[in-house]
């Protein structure tokens, strides 16, 4: 690389991963050439995203209320709102590399500025990240079933079109459940699958099968909610974990199962676990939720000047 | 990780890439999950291959006459015999690191130890690195047209089967000539092609189209030869290079050209350009070939320990 020489660090939450660049006085010039050269996984350093730690007071249209801003450039180099995997990553980077009082991951909730407004988020005990991903609303309606489904879905590798049930959590869902884990593993996500009606804007698709609930009080109702989830986002396939569709897979089951349904849901993805937890006193088709997952980093370095 | 911190560089040649890692005494610990997570591009750093520098003394069965071994690791795990790329970007590496004396990059030939033996490599006044890829030979005989041809190929995306000329550069390969570039952006080289006899061991499959060759000299005949090259490797799929494989092509389409061939090939591979030269006072059909191409470090830093 010609550039000078950028610290950086890779990390991934759930296998989406990310280049993390600490950049206080917004004093690089990161142009979207520059930003997919070091995002490409061969030529680069490789990433899902790159995302630049600005001090708010340095960027013109951060949101107020928050020390840091999340800049997030897609691998591309196109600029994106916001990514639940995402910002844990940033959170526990601006922690670890010592941009926030060591006070911060102590469990209480800190904010971070996002092109999509201020997130809380707080530091678990065992390391992993919550983030409030705010608020969300069921869009889907009722099907012959008495199910929640407005679209139908056909699904590449699966013989039968499915019902669908369409959420917004800032950006659009259609979440479909199957039968087993084989028609799970069946699904090729590698194509789109397509959905009727076809959305204005897209949709991520999410492809649920229930897991065993888990009764921990031994009242014989189900405490936490399991489902194992596959994903094809827009503009980018079959990925190995999205944060937002996490919450659409739980939020989309737990309508479905009604009355009595947990609040708490473990969503397995091909890159890992999250936890989906509906917030408290909110309805049962909109309110705010929470997704708490692991923020792993894994190297530290310098690019180019080599 | 929980592993012990480890410093690393990441690099690549012709955007076939590797993460390296000095450990000249043999010291560390790396087995195949280790290696498979370290190039993980998600979870970890990323990179088709990992390769440790040691000191050839530190390595029970490293060939004599060369001071540092090549231990080149698959993205898997699995060891791997050589690799055209990965030996210049571990060249590179020696020298920019400072295990190498700096009057190795004055164009001398140095050795370089690997499991198929001591190689030869120069590095050239602009950077890169040239290869003594050893001795080849061409396996395949004559068709009906009188070309060189063995095989018959049927390569997916395209509709009429090929004649394949196999050669051997202690791997094995099939070169199949294609009429125009747009028949080469036509392959489909997520499926691989078939190659019939089928070849014992399996085999790379080189698709070429060839380009306008360049008369320096202004006789009329062309000094260098230049095709543009794609490749399907055993195991791996469609790869962005192959430095056996480049060597492979220009070998092919030499013998094709027959009396007056150039000697010097440009072979434009997806991941960019490499040179290949046939040894000096070789047959037209066996002798020494060089691949010359480029050797570029991207980012220094330490695996672990955040």
């Amino acid at each position: 690389m010609s550039s000078p020489e950028i610290p950086f660090v890779k990390g991934h939450g759930t296998e989406n991963d990310f280049v993390l660049v600490a950049d206080p006085d917004a004093a690089l010039d990161l142009g979207p050439d520059e930003v997919a050269a070091i995002c490409d996984r061969r030529a680069g350093i490789g990433g899902d995203g790159l995302i630049r730690a600005v001090r708010a007071t340095a960027v013109a249209d951060a949101p107020a209320g928050a020390e840091w801003f999340m800049d997030y450039r897609n691998s591309d180099g196109s600029i994106a709102e916001m990514c639940g995997n995402g910002v844990r990553v940033f959170a526990e980077f601006l922690l670890v590399e010592g941009h926030l009082p060591a006070e911060a991951g102590d469990g209480r909730w800190i904010g971070i500025g996002t092109r999509a407004g201020v997130k809380r988020l707080r530091r678990e005990d065992d390391g992993r990240w919550t983030a409030d991903m705010g608020s969300w609303s069921v869009v889907g309606g009722e099907d012959a079933l008495g199910r929640g489904a407005d679209a139908i879905v056909e699904v590449p590798g699966l013989d039968v079109p499915r019902p669908g049930l369409s959420l917004d959590l800032g950006n659009p869902h259609t979440v479909v459940a199957l039968a087993s884990a084989e028609e799970l593993d069946r699904a090729e996500l590698h194509r789109a699958p397509s959905v009727d009606p076809v959305p204005p804007n897209g949709t991520n698709v999410e492809l649920v099968v229930p897991l065993d609930a888990v009764d921990l009080d031994g009242d014989a109702t189900p405490d936490i909610g399991e489902i194992r989830m596959r994903v094809h986002e827009r503009g980018s396939g079959e990925t190995r974990s999205c944060g937002t569709g996490a919450c659409a897979a739980a939020l989309a089951t737990r309508a479905w199962a009604g009355e009595g349904a947990p609040d708490v849901w473990r969503v397995e993805v091909p890159g890992g676990d999250l936890v989906v937890t509906v917030g408290q006193g909110s309805s049962a088709t909109a309110g705010s939720v929470y997704l708490t997952g692991p923020a792993v980093l894994v190297a530290r370095g310098v690019l180019g000047g080599l």
